[in-house]
C-alpha cells in the first residue's frame, strides 16, 4: 500500500454543519527546505477550526504537510501558506493555524496566522 | 456482578436546581472502531455542564461509555452524538463534551462540541 | 492535645475589610463515604474566596473537613453543602469551591460551585 | 452491593508459579489514626511482590487497606503491619511495603520495608 | 485497505544477528475483558527484547494485541501470555513484558514478567 | 560585607515613566512566625506590578522581605502587609501580591491582595 | 565564517502584510553585564509582534542580542531598550518583550513591556 | 500551645528492630544563617535512615531542624552536623544527610553525606 | 553558504586522549522514508560514546544525519547502521545509538544498540 | 563592590575531611566563545566532587566560570579544562564535570569526564 504525497486536500461532509464546535489537529512531523540554505527545517504543526460545510479528511492532511518535505519555504511564508490552503479547501467558520519551528541560532520560533474569529483555546 | 452496556443514560435530581454549578468528568478507556477500516480506535471522554433538574449517573455513564465499544463511528462524528445523548437526557444549562483521540498517521485529533452558553474551564 | 472532628466552623475578623481580596485552600486530605455501598471516597477539596467581615479559621477548617469522615455523602451533594456551610460561617464576597474526587469506574470527577461573581483563578 | 472493609486477604493460584516476576500496586486511598491524638493520616501505599503458589486477590486488597479507617496506628509500625499481613497470607518470594505519607510538621515522611531479596523497580 | 485482529505475529530476520540489541515497544491502545464481570479493562503494553534471529513485524504487533479485544483475561495471566506468544514466535535472548493496567478499586495495578537475563532499562 | 535586614525599601526613577510595562519578582526565601505559636512560616512571595515614577530597587527589596524573620504575623495579614508597604514606597499604577505558605494542617494556603487594575499575568 | 554582533537589526518585507498574525521569538542565550558590579547578568528574552510592512530577519536578531555581551545595563532598561530598537526597525502592529532574568539574591525577576495593543497569548 | 526550638532529638522504640528497612523525611523549611555576611540561607533537607533499636520522632525533629533559624553555619558543615547529631540520637544501621540549598551567585549547592553502608535510594 | 548532505563524518583529534570520558548527542532532526510504503518516518537520535583518538566533527554528523532523508531504511536497520558508521569513522572505546521513533499503528518503537562496554547513562 | 573573573580557585579547609560526601554544584550561567566563528556559547555546568583536604569556596568558583566568558574553547575541550583546574585546587577523592551546552545545528550536546572512582549520582 503506497501512498504518494499531494497537495490536494480531501474533504467530507460536516456531520453536524448546524452546530458551531472546533477541531484539533497537532502534527509533529512536519519538515520542509530552508530557500536560502537548502538545509532541511522540522516544525510541529497545530491547526484549530470550526467547521461550516466540510471538514478536512484526515489522511489526505497528512499527505497534504507530506508534500512540503521537498520545497523551500520561510517560517513565515509556510505558516501562511498551509492557513490559505486550508481555508480554500473548507471555507471554514474560522481557523488558525501554527508552526511551531525547532531551535535554528539559538532562537526557537513560532508562527501563528488566523481567518476568521478565532477564539481562545 | 455482571452489568452490560447500554445507550441509557440514567439521572437523579440534582440537589441543589436553584444554583448554576460545573460537573467535570474526565474518561480515559473509552474506545470504538474506525467505520472504513475496522480497525479499534480509543480517546479520552471529557464532559463539563452545569445541570438543571438532572444529573447524570455516574454508573450509567460508564455503561454508556462502553456501549460504543463495538460500533463503528467517525471523530467528529461520535464527539457530536454524545454530546446529543447527554443534552438528551438530562437538558442541561450547558454542556461541554471533549473527543481526545490517540495519534492516528502522525496526527493527534481532538473535537470539542458545546450545547448552549459554555463558560471558559 | 487531642482534637475532635466538628462541623463548627470558627473565624476571626479580617484584618482589611475594605480591600477586595483572595485567599486559596488546597485541602487534599477529605474522605467521607459513599452513600450506597458505605464505601470510601476520597477527594482534594479546593477553596478560594474573598473575604468581607470574617475570615475562616484554618484549624477550625481542618477539623470541619474532617467532620465529614464518618458520613455518607454524593459528590455533587457533599461539595454544594461545603459552599454552604462556608458561605452561612463568613458571608464571604464571593467563594469556591471545588471537589476534586478520586477514580470512580475509571472516571474522575470534579464538582465546581460558586457563590456570588467568582472571578477566574 | 456494600461490602464490608476486612483484615482477611484473599488469594488466588499463581497463573504461572514456575516463573519469577513482579506485580506492583498503588494505592492512593489509604488513611488511619494517629493513636496520639485521634487525628487522621493520610499516605499512598505501594505494594511490590513477587508471587510463589498465591497472588493477592485485588478486590480483598482493597478491603483489607480499608480496614485501617478507624484504627490509630505510627507511621513505621503500620508499614510493617502491612508487610507481615501481606507475606503471612501469600508466602511470596520477595515483597516491598512503601507507605508514602501526607506532610506533617513540614515534613513528609516515607517509609519502606522489605521481605526477602527484592530487587531495585 | 481492512485489516483483521490475529493471534499470528509475523517476524523478519533480525538484520543484525551477532549483535545483542534492544527494542522497546509501548503500546497504550490495549483492551480487553475481565473475565468475572464482563466489563472492559485497559492497558498500556509495554515490550523490551534483544532479539536473536527473528524480529517482531510491527504491523502483525498491532494485530495481536487487537485480537484480545474481545476476551477475558485476568491481568496476571494477560501478561504472562503476551510474553509466552511473544518468546514462542521470535525465541529472542531476553525479553520483558509489562501490563500496565487503569484504576480499578482505586488501586493501580502494574505486572512485569521476564524471559532469560534482562537488562536493567 | 554584612547587610542587616530593614523595613526601609529603596527605590530609583523607572527608565520609562510614559510606559505601561509590568515586572514581576519571585521570592522563594520568605519566613516569619506564627504568632500564635511562635513556630516558624514559610513562604513564596510573588510581585507583580507597574512601575509609575518609582521602580523597587532589588537589593533592599531582598533586606525588605528579610526583616519578617523575627516578626509574627498571621497569613491574611502578612501579605496585605506587604501589599501596603510596597505601595507607599513607589506609587505604582497596579500591584499584585501572592503569599504562597507551606502546609500547615494538611492544608496549603494562598493570599492574593491587589491594588489598583491589575491585569491577568 | 565569523560574524560580529551588531546593533543593526535586519528586516524583510512581511510575506502578508494585509494579515494581522503573531510571529513569537525565544531566546534563551541573552547575557549582559550589571552596570554596578561588572558581573554577568543572563536571561531568556521572549518576543512576540505582529507584524506591518516588515518581519525582523532571524540571524539579524541573534547578533543584535549578541551585541549586549559587553555592555552594562540594569534589568528594567534593557527590555524596555529591546522593544524600542525592535519597534523601530520593524513599525509592528504590536509588539512584547519579555526579559526572564536569572536568580539575583534568592530573587527571579521577570520584565514585560508592551508596543501597541497585545492581545494575551 | 507553644513549642519551643530544641536541639534535642527525641526517640521511640523501633517497631520492628529484627528487620532492615528505611526511613525518609524531607523537610523543606529549613533555614539558617550565613556565618559570614549574617545573610539567611535556605534548604530542603533530606534524611534516609535504617533503624536499629532507635526511630526519630517527628515532632522534635521538626524542633531540632527548627533550633538552627538563628545560627552560622556553612552549606558543607551544617550538613554534616545534622548527620552527627541524629546519628549520635539513633545509632542507625545506616544514615543519609541531605542539604539542598537555594541559589548563591548563580550557583545551586547540594550536600550528601552518609554514615554506614548507604543503599541506593 | 549552502551546505550539501553527506555521509562522510570527519573527526579531529580527541583533546584528552588519556582520559576515558563520555560525549552525548541528542538530534531531535531525523528523518527518512519507510522502504515499504515510501512514506517518511521520524525519529529523534541520541548518541552517546567514549573517544578514543578521534571525536565527532559536529557540523559534519548534522549532514551526515541529513543524508538519511531521501533513503528507505526499517527502523531496526538504520539504527544499526548509524552505529556501524561511527564506530568505523572513530574507533571509540565504546557508543550507543538509540533511535527513538514517532508511533506507527498506535506503537512507540525505541532501539538502542551498543558497541563496546557501554556503562550506564 | 566590584569584583572580577580570575582563573584562580580558592579553597577552604574540608571540615570533615575523615569522612568521604559528596558536594553538587549546579551553574547554568556559563559562557565562552566559539573559537572558529568567534560567536558566543552556552552551556550549564554541573559539577560533584567528594572533598579530601580541601573544599572549592563558592564565591571563586563564580569568579573562576565568569571568566572563560571572553575566551575561544571547544565543548570537548573545556569541560576537560575545568576537571583539570578544579582537580589540581582541591585533589579531591574524586570528582565529575559534566558541560550541557545549548542545542547548535539542531543537536543538543553533554560532556562528561570523571576524575578517580566516581559513584552513580
Amino acid at each position: 500500500m503506497t501512498t504518494s504525497p499531494s497537495k490536494h486536500l480531501e474533504t467530507f461532509p460536516n456531520p453536524r454543519p448546524g452546530r458551531e464546535y472546533q477541531i484539533h489537529f497537532e502534527a509533529p512531523e512536519f519538515t520542509c527546505l530552508c530557500p536560502k540554505t537548502g538545509q532541511p527545517d522540522f516544525a510541529t504543526i497545530r491547526i484549530r477550526y470550526a467547521p461550516a460545510d466540510l471538514c478536512v479528511e484526515l489522511k489526505s492532511l497528512k499527505l497534504y504537510l507530506w508534500s512540503f518535505r521537498d520545497e523551500g519555504h520561510f517560517h513565515e511564508d509556510v505558516t501562511n501558506r498551509l492557513l490559505d490552503d486550508l481555508v480554500a479547501a473548507t471555507s471554514p467558520r474560522w481557523m488558525e493555524v501554527v508552526g511551531d519551528f525547532y531551535v535554528r541560532g539559538g532562537i526557537h520560533t513560532v508562527v501563528t496566522v488566523r481567518h476568521g474569529a478565532v477564539p481562545p483555546p
